[in-house]
């Protein structure tokens, strides 16, 4: 069993290891074992390097030990270089030698089947009973380019030299695209300071790492490649860490359509979850989803220019006026905004620029003014960042004569710095097109300048989203207190009502949901057709009338239901032909009565559902009702439990939110009272404690004041160990 | 006056020149007059080089001329390295030597405002006396790689070699996207034949080019990078006959945010339609829409390898996990299926794999494996080409240690050629991670080889679409004297009916749809309450009433229509009501009296719509009434006139077509008729020739079987003038 409660601080052997014994350590240049001891030496890593190997008495010209016992001092970290039948005796070895952490290469473990995972389980088992934390199996290891701890066979690390940029970590659950990764970024400028390739994670996991990346002070950001969140709950929690930290975490999901999410089931055996519930998750969190490599290096490289942006009003300088519109479209693709130019600082702009340029936005420059007149650059920058409403200045051409000492270089740097307009510089990464001069001096002057092949403006348009996270969490860090109350006080009638592996009548279900105050249509059960007209008479003309049965689930379907009954006639007939449809829809159903309700006035329909996932457990599903969910799946979603502001986002996410505000002169709906039932229903999901497995309200119609459900259904667990099973996450 | 008649034939001296004047030939090395000279030299342009310039006597080796007309022999082109204050004198000079063609680098002409626009204007009438055709001005100018015709100053062609592939053409109206995009292709593999940045296009168009390369045997894809399309009508045309011949035409077109095409319209001062309209143009014409360079690049590579893919249906094979899942997601975001296995094909790959590998989809072949075990890539090959539910293949990763000679390349080469699958290998484009050997020798063999950054999934996909549309246009043609035919007999009753620059009340409209074949629900104006009776008896109660009014041709804004009237006292009072509304909402206006309607049963309603865009001229839209059109904008648009193809495809591309064919118990709604109406106001557009400015029928009511207009609205043209303009489109 896995020991949640590890502090983190446990990792540091694995990280900051003060000695580093290699088993299986080889004379042999082709051998894993002789590949590892070298990448520590061609590393310069700062401890000792100690070769295991009984064969040997020298490798690489360090001493070499028979075996871990031999060794005189204390041993941080075991790096295992030996094939799969020799690591469970090795770690016994490392036990009994108090060797404080592992990495593991080898594969043939849980990734192959029931025999690998057994077989895994037993290391695991071994290690925690010595306390040693592992790296792997089936994994690339772990490299601190701090310390020179090359703990990896892969040649990347050492055939990249080491850039002076070293604040991101890099945590992969795939080796071959983690070091992907890590070569790209270093070939632009990138080193990260920590990678990982956690494998099977069969003791640190994903999250793991990222929590031990939160509390490193070298740690900026934390990005990562993900296929599956093991622990998502401990992910939500040590993101809302990293926001209050102001410390992104950008992380690349693969698995996005149906297809990729069946090959990550069988990769990692992780169990992915839909990716709608994964997008639902990281807006939810504030972690940045990357598309790719490129937007993880961008993203990173922005935030570490030093400057959050100030909104999403964009102006695009361009020389070129085909890339300037180019650009154009990929901000408004991205959600950055490219705003027409106030009269003001177009009129300025004019002022300094030659009559064929354009003093729209984009503002094109002109490639032969560009090239001829460099002072071109600087009267346009002043008069823009001067405009109060723009948030980003994108430069997509840089003057090519441009050096580190040009005083127009230094004068544009000293602007950009005194501003706190974010801005961006994209570079060509052709051949023949090098990276003009001046770019390093701009980069250590916290002016970012990337390649256009790395997606730079997607990267400033996520950038842009998350510093509106990180600024509504800050807002609601200081309003703590004003949470919405938990209605902790219905709990113990709530565990009476969840009879266990059923599905609950509309009456039973609408019990829970009165329970907590969530309004449902007045409604009275009845066994005769002359009760049903004394409900109907006491409720009020029109009634809707319905069949109540748990075993007739979907009563349009099955033809048993009425709606608009005027009369007691009516409500005579409907009674007989409601109870004959529902007997020949399903002849063994267990038919408790009809239903009368209330028939409620028209209002706007929405559903409000919960699911279970197998991956995030409760997800609380919202969307407008009848054919807007079923034909257009305009709907959203969020992890249970809700906060307010998810809520909120929930409504503001659907396509047809414009309805909710009233359209064709509809009255628009009462979105607070909404928002508190959403809230409701995430409270209900926490107090059932894994007992609820599904809910519909459908529909739920929200008036301009108020609302009520005209029809529930509730599924409850089938057994407690599937109300432990997701209590657990 | 543009001549839309010159030949293309007429554009052979600007690719394919005997001899070529430099105008403003220089010695000095640092002058354009010099650069040019060189860059024909260097690019061992096959015809006579002939500098001029009064001042000197030879330039680089080469005879100087003082003036043209000291040339003995004839020129065919003549390339201005002038000034711009020069350039109509010399146009004068090269008409009087019988100069066929010439390139115009400058600037300063109709990009800068009405001045320049007047210069331009003079320079092409005067070549148009002379019959001189022209290339500019404000270009980069026109290259050749084929008879190394270099006539630009952009150092591009030049420092970058000359590959074997050359048969793809490239025509541009960005000079600095093209010069790009020209490197990009050559540094990856492809050069392209023919370069042409149009610039002003004051005589030789886009389209133009365009029309050259369809005739020119030596190119087999057409490329290009558009900002506005000046004719297209002659695209279209064009662009059909691409299709007859197989040529495909790939087109960067920007401008597809509001931003970006604001910043178009003042770039080239070409006028830029709203890009939705322009997907629909693509789509309809079947010309190929790249979404950046990297995609032409990309596309041309996959047509050039001689297969066109049979289907959606792909498989990826991976020896990266993590890569495998990555590229489905690709796969499936570009509109590829990633289809499961099945069994029979499982099985055989299963038998040929270690077990750790996974024989779903993507094929994860697996790292070590792959590495040690080259044989399988062979077996799983062989099973996937086997399984006939497949259409391409995707090699995410290629073992590294494959030789040109390798046996187990030759057998790989070998099936993949007798398939009709489409096979594509991707690699990694980074430094340190080089191209794998034997790439080379696929490509000769037709197996296209290309790096990840080219984004070779999403060009696999637009080959897939571009298929499909080859491939029912060849239908097409076959059927071709089956088209729907048009009601040309209703031409003289149309033009009596379109009273020009007014909007028509619903009955004038009505009239003109019933014209057409276009049935409208029964009505018949009353100007008196009694009148209204008689007509509601006649038509049959319930009825609908609305004001019949020019003024008022928003009758819901104006409270001015009641429906299902059921009875005399009913349609009393309504007229009252009806007209009482219209006077209120306005006082001013004319009103002919209150229309009495059948009150048409319920059905699925659609609105049908034409608009004039400033670009296409009339524009046919259809979608889903109500709320659909207004908060979704769940709208499809095709460029009229329509073929039956493009209706047909206008139904099946809006979100909502499941509501067409019928959800919650509704029936299907008669597509055929709708077709057959969307092709009516297709005819009905064309024999108006400019007449009409906007049709809105709304809504269209579709029953199970056959259709009704409810409303209907024409909005005819102000004068005669806009209807030739129009008609000249």
């Amino acid at each position: 069993m896995k020991n949640e409660n590890v502090s983190y601080r446990s990792l540091d052997p694995l990280f900051y290891p003060r000695s580093v014994a290699v088993l299986g350590a080889s004379k042999n240049p082709n051998k894993l074992g002789y590949i590892q001891v070298k990448a520590l030496l061609d590393g310069n890593y700062d401890g000792a390097i100690l070769p295991i190997n009984p064969k040997e008495t020298e490798i690489a010209g360090l001493k070499c030990y028979s075996t871990l016992s031999d060794v005189p001092g204390p041993i941080d970290l075991a790096i295992f270089c030996v094939s799969a039948s020799q690591v469970l005796q090795s770690i016994e070895d490392c036990g009994k030698k108090k060797v404080k952490a592992a990495i593991i290469f080898a594969s043939g473990y849980s990734e192959t089947g029931v025999e690998g995972a057994r077989q895994q389980e037993m290391i695991v088992d071994t290690a925690r009973k010595y306390g040693i934390r592992l790296i792997g199996p089936n994994c690339v290891g772990l490299v601190n380019t701090l310390n020179g701890l090359v703990g990896t066979f892969s040649p990347a690390v050492m055939s990249h030299p080491l850039n002076d940029q070293r604040a991101v970590g890099y945590v992969s659950q795939s080796g071959a695209f983690g070091i992907l990764t890590y070569m790209a970024a270093a070939q632009n400028g990138l080193t990260f300071n920590y990678f990982v390739s956690v494998g099977n994670e069969m003791d640190t996991e994903f999250a793991d790492v990222v929590e031990y990346m939160i509390h490193d002070p070298k740690t900026k950001v934390i990005s990562g490649y993900l296929e599956g969140a093991k622990n998502p709950a401990k992910l939500r929690q040590l993101a809302k860490e990293a926001l209050n930290k102001n410390k992104p975490i950008v992380v690349m999901k693969t698995g996005r359509s149906s297809a990729g999410s069946r090959a990550a089931a069988s990769h990692t055996g992780s169990l992915a979850g839909s990716d709608q519930i994964y997008d639902a998750f990281f807006k939810q969190t504030g972690i940045v989803r990357a598309n790719d490599y490129e937007e993880i290096i961008s993203f990173s490289k922005l935030f570490l220019s030093g400057k959050l942006p100030t909104g999403r009003n964009t102006v695009i300088i361009t020389s070129s006026g085909g890339r300037g519109i180019n650009e154009a479209d990929r901000c408004e693709a991205s959600g950055l905004k490219i705003i027409p130019l106030r009269n003001e600082t177009k009129e300025k702009i004019k002022e300094a620029l030659p009559s064929f340029a354009s003093a729209a936005n984009p503002v094109d420059l002109t490639a032969a003014a560009a090239v001829t007149n460099p002072e071109l650059f600087i009267a346009p920058l002043k008069a823009l960042l001067e405009d109060q409403e723009i948030d980003n200045l994108i430069f997509t051409e840089f003057p090519m004569f441009w050096r580190d000492d040009h005083p127009l270089l230094q004068e544009f740097i000293q602007k950009c710095k005194e501003s706190d307009k974010f801005v961006l510089v994209t570079t060509f990464p052709l051949q023949g097109m090098s990276i003009p001069k001046g770019t390093s001096e701009m980069e250590k002057n916290g002016i970012p300048v990337i390649p256009g092949n790395l997606n730079p403006i997607g990267a400033l348009a996520k950038l842009v989203e998350y510093s509106e996270k990180y600024r509504k969490n800050q807002i609601n860090e200081a309003q703590a207190g004003q949470k919405y109350p938990v209605l902790k006080g219905s709990k113990p009638n709530l565990q009476q009502l969840l009879k266990p592996g059923v599905t609950l009548s509309e009456f039973e279900s609408s019990e829970i949901l009165e329970l907590y105050h969530i309004p449902t249509s007045q409604k009275a059960l009845a066994r005769t057709a002359k009760e049903a007209v004394l409900h109907a008479k006491s409720i009020g003309f029109p009634v809707v009338m319905k069949i109540d049965s748990q075993d007739i689930p979907h009563k349009t379907e099955a033809n048993a239901i009425r709606l608009n009954l005027q009369n007691e006639q009516d409500v005579v007939d409907a009674y007989a032909d409601i109870l004959s449809s529902g007997k020949m829809y399903n002849p063994d159903a267990v038919i408790n009565g009809v239903s009368v309700q209330e028939m409620l006035p028209k209002g706007t329909e929405v559903i409000v559902g919960v699911t279970k996932d197998p991956v995030f457990g409760p997800v609380i599903m919202f969307g407008l009702g009848g054919i807007f969910v079923e034909t257009f799946k305009d709907i959203s979603f969020r992890v249970a439990p809700l906060t307010r502001q998810d809520a909120a986002e929930m409504m503001e996410e659907i396509k047809g939110k414009a309805i909710l505000k009233g359209v064709r002169g509809q009255a628009p709906a009462d979105l607070e009272t909404l928002i508190d039932v959403l809230l409701k229903v995430s409270d209900l999901i926490s107090d059932a404690d894994g007992g609820i497995e599904e809910i519909d309200i459908n529909p739920l119609i929200v008036y301009e004041n108020g609302l009520k459900a005209a029809d529930a259904l509730i599924i409850t667990s089938h057994s407690s160990l599937e109300k432990t099973e997701a209590g657990r996450r």
